[in-house]
Parts: C-alpha cells; sequence; structure tokens
C-alpha cells in the first residue's frame, strides 16, 4: 500500500482517459470522481475499479463523450437517455438536473436510461446534500443474486442511496440489497479472511461466511433475506418504468453489464422552514443516536456517513492509500 | 379459529366504531380497512389490533372525525396535517391526493404530519396499484430496534411500502426494517413456536429465534444488520421533515405512540407509454423470476404480493379466519 495525494491520482487518471478519447473537462471530472471515492475509503469503487471502466471504455461499452439527452418530461419528473456514456459523468449530471428540477418545483426526479455503472452510488447524495437538498436514487445491475428460495441469479443487488442534508455533517446512506457487496467479498478472500457473518451459500447450500465460497455459487444472501430481495425486485421494476429503460433481466441476457436504468430524486427540504431548521432535526436524531448504549466494548452508534468524514479527513492529509499492484497497474496504461 | 363472513366482520366493525363517535361513512371505511387486511392474511394489522385502536380512540389519542388539512403546497409536493385522525383514514385520504397530484405532475408527494398508526402499509400500495400508479410510502413508529451495535431502542422499524401496478397483479412490497414484526414474534410466541431464523438478541446479548426473548429485551435484529438500521434512519428523518412533523426520537419522548410522520408518493407510469406497457414489463420480470431453481423441496420464488392474491380468494369464498378470543371481545364491544 502506497500513499498519493490527491491531485497526483487525479493527473494520473486524467491522463489515462484522455488518451482513451475523453475530452480534457471530462477527463479530469471522472478522474475526480474516481479519485474522491477512493479517498472516501471505498477503493472498490475507486482505484480499484478504474482498469475495468477503461476495459469497458476501449471495448466500446462506455462512450467516452456520449452524454445525457433529454428523452421525455413530465413537469417534476424528466425521462433522460445516458446513451451509454461514463456511469459516473452520466449520474453527475442527473444528479444536478435533479436539482434544477427540485428548485423549480419543489422536488425533482430523474430517471436515466441506458446508462452505465455509477461507481460509487453515495457521491451523488453527498452532492445533493452539499448543495442542501436530500436526495433518493438507485441503480439497477445484472443479475447478481438468487430470489429468495432459489438458486438462480435473477435479481441485481440494485445499490439505493438516500441522503439527509445537514451543513458539513450530512447522513448519507448507500446501501446495496446483497448482505455484503460482491467488492467487499473480494477483498476479504483475497486477503484469506472471512465475513463477519454468514453472506451466502456454499456448493453444498450451507450458509456460509467463507466469501469464496460465495463468489464461486454466486448465491449472498439478500439483505434482510426476503426483504432485500424484495426492495431489490422492486425498485428494478420502479427504475425501469420510470425511465422507459431495462431491468435487470433484460441486462442478464447482454454479454455484460451496460444500459443500466437509475432514478436520481432531489427534495428542497430547505424550502419550508429553511436550512438552519433541517440541521436541527437532523442533529438532534444524531446527538441522541449517539447515547446508545454500546453492545461491547468498542461498537458505537454510528449514522450512515460518519465513518466517511474521519477517512476523507485522514487520506486527504496523508494521501491516498493505494495498492501497489494497481497503482503501477494504472501508471503503464497507455 | 371461526370463520366470519367478510359483511358479517364489516357489519360488527362498524357497529363498534359508530358507538365511538365515527360518522356512519368513516366508520363504515374504517371497518372496511380492517377487514381486508385481515382477509388478506394480515391478521396482526387486521381484527388481532382493532382492540387496541379501540382503546386508543377511547384514550383521546386517536380523534373519530378529525380530518387532514393541507399546511403547505409546493406544486407536486404537499404536506398535510392529519389532526391525530383515524390513521388508516388519513392514510387513504393521503393516497388518494397522492395519486391526484401524480395525475397532475407525474407524480405527486403526500407528506403527512401528526398523524396516526397507518396499520397494514400495503393497503395504499394495493390503493394506488389498483388505480394503475406506482407508489412508495413510509411511515415511522416509535422507538423500537436499537442502532446497530448497542442496546438501546433509538430507531423505529419504519415499514416502508412500494407497489408496480400490474394489472390484477400488482407487485407489492410491505417491509419493516426489524427481520421480524413484533406482531409476529408475539403471534409466535403465543404459540410456543420458533422464528426461522435469529430474530434478535436475549438478556445476555446472544443472537436468539426465541421470540419472547427478543420481545423481554427489544432488540430484534434490524433487517440486514447496519442496513435496516440505516434505512429505518434516513427514511424517519426524510419523513419528518417533508411533512414538518415529529421524529421517531421525539415520538418516544410520549407516553404512547401517536402523531407520526407519513409520505405517500404516487406515480403515473401509465403516462409514458400505457398501462400495458408497464405490464409487460412486470410480466416479463414475474415470468422470468418464476424460473428460478429453488433452493429445496417446496420453496419457489414468488413477488411481493403473490400470495396475498390466493390468501384473499380463500378468504373471500370461505370467510375470514378470526381468533375466538378476538372475535368474541369484539362482540362485546359496547
Amino acid at each position: 500500500m502506497i500513499r498519493i495525494s490527491f491531485e497526483d491520482v487525479v493527473a494520473e487518471l486524467t491522463r489515462v482517459l484522455e488518451g482513451l478519447g475523453f475530452s480534457g473537462p471530462r477527463a479530469r471530472r471522472s478522474a475526480t470522481l474516481f479519485a474522491e471515492t477512493h479517498r472516501d475509503g471505498v477503493a472498490s469503487h475507486g482505484l480499484n475499479r478504474f482498469p475495468r471502466f477503461v476495459r469497458q471504455v476501449k471495448a466500446g461499452v462506455v462512450r467516452p463523450d456520449a452524454e445525457p439527452v433529454c428523452a421525455a418530461r413530465f413537469g417534476p419528473w424528466e425521462q433522460w437517455d445516458g446513451q451509454l456514456g461514463p456511469g459516473n459523468l452520466n449520474a453527475v449530471a442527473a444528479t444536478d438536473r435533479a436539482i434544477a428540477l427540485a428548485g423549480e418545483h419543489g422536488l425533482g426526479l430523474v430517471a436515466l436510461r441506458n446508462t452505465n455503472h455509477w461507481m460509487r452510488g453515495g457521491t451523488y447524495g453527498w452532492l445533493a446534500a452539499r448543495a442542501g437538498l436530500a436526495f433518493m436514487g438507485w441503480t439497477n445491475t445484472t443479475p447478481n443474486m438468487p430470489p429468495w428460495g432459489t438458486i438462480t441469479s435473477k435479481l441485481g443487488n440494485t445499490p439505493v442511496i438516500v441522503a439527509i442534508p445537514c451543513g458539513d455533517r450530512p447522513v448519507v446512506l448507500d446501501v446495496a440489497m446483497s448482505q455484503f457487496s460482491y467488492g467487499k467479498m473480494e477483498t476479504l478472500h483475497l486477503r484469506g479472511e472471512l465475513l463477519p457473518m454468514p453472506g451466502g451459500y456454499d456448493e453444498g447450500g450451507h450458509l456460509t461466511a467463507d466469501p469464496g465460497a460465495i463468489l464461486e455459487t454466486m448465491r449472498p444472501l439478500p439483505t434482510g433475506y426476503w426483504k432485500g430481495a424484495g426492495l431489490s425486485l422492486v425498485f428494478d421494476l420502479l427504475g425501469a418504468i420510470l425511465s422507459g429503460g431495462q431491468t435487470a433481466h433484460q441486462i442478464g441476457r447482454q454479454s455484460e453489464e451496460f444500459g443500466l436504468s437509475q432514478v436520481f430524486v432531489a427534495f428542497d427540504v430547505g424550502r419550508t422552514e429553511g436550512a438552519d431548521a433541517v440541521s436541527r432535526v437532523v442533529s438532534a436524531v444524531i446527538d441522541d443516536l449517539h447515547t446508545a448504549v454500546p453492545a461491547a466494548d468498542g461498537s458505537a452508534a454510528r449514522y450512515p456517513g460518519e465513518q466517511v468524514l474521519s477517512t476523507r479527513a485522514e487520506n486527504s492529509r496523508l494521501g491516498i492509500p493505494v495498492d501497489d499492484a494497481v497503482w503501477d497497474a494504472i501508471r503503464a496504461m497507455r
């Protein structure tokens, strides 16, 4: 593990993306999103994911300079076509547009079809919360999880994001509907570690905490068993219908994951009583949460997004911790 | 267990509610909602809950003829004050208003404060789906679940409803953010049965499938551990902020549960390609889901709401199965 400054990471990724045909400003914007994600502690969707992103650009699956276009307007709800552009740039554009619609209507919903993996979903919650808006968004994925009671991958893990503004300590939840993400399982498997609790089924159909066994069967546990499976299904359907885009079922017929359907909803919550009133409500709840008695030494109540702030501060000060092999691979990219 | 016809159940509950000061039409409407809930297989929020509802009316916590009033309008998003009226009647009014707003704006959001327990949340999803709209809604509750890593009840279990229209077989998800509802745990405890998997902690801080032990500690497992705890928190905050109402933290300071905050969002999804196109998308996904290979004999992929249809049909034919003691208690109410 080596520490690289934020600026050096952005410069290196920008160089690679420009070489792939991204215009200068778009290369820099996308590179910055990858760097911010890694700096915030989500390596799996930061630099660790970058080589796969590059491969998808080279394969023509992700189109560097394609930008989303508005396909239909229904007042506060708009449908956009992502034209298979880079998922993170498309998602930022959709979030910005949802924020603008919320400024006009009180709330705004952008349903984006024909787009690509948005990398860290929390990014768009942080973006809206920084602008003083509440946010809800989700994306479908290729099928990677069996419906409850079955062994066939039919559902995606459908990450869901909800963000609530609160000055410089917003609440930002970013949860997929599998109990553990594939990124997390791959990381622990490489380190030879177990999951903290059973996360799926092994070849014999038994619950296991061995991430390697789950990666083989592709039978991760849904978050809360039948509940996460149900949430995955309904958000997949709702996103596809609102956007006029593909369901996970349709995405699964392709040779790889592209053409996703995503939803971005922004709520102009400051409109009612002002941003200060919102912050007071959130702060009172968080302060109360922190008084909960820990179940064990060292455990404590944390609100979603809380840990990100300290990770971000540390990595901003010391540099972003990058796996040597990942950094070497990126530096070698021509 | 005895079987009572739907009409007899409605007549009996209507009689009781009229005696409590409900006007005739409102008594009948509320009675019908309780009867439909029980007929659909959710006894815990049907007749089994009715005596507690009656007690809250008698205590003045639920006000029989209070109706919600509009407190603020922001285009497609409106704030309503429930004036502590009956939760199910308030929630139907809010759903109807969200549907009307969706007809006008493409989507409609009603944030309802100062209301009461809405009984079965799925009711409002079925209502919207029957009208051809997609729906998302949630309610906060009094604190009944500890934040992950702690032992103090600070979070509600925050039921979330998502419904997708599809002719006469809509997808209707109704899930609380505790792995098992208190109603379910109470039912199994009375029968001396265990939960199908661990659902919370016992006095010694160990995971247990004994519902009685969990009812004592009030430490149910959140759905998906930290994930359900996070979802509960953000939906509680979002509902309180959108409605200008109370958070779970504030509700927990009262002597009992009232003055809840709820959100009702309706999406006029037929507006894009028509209702038939929506049904085709949903049917294709459901048909594919049903091809998933069962994990064990007798298990099968089911979509949320699927089982309700057969339960509803059976109980409509044979009568609603009611616990003898519950029925006797209701018949004795004067």
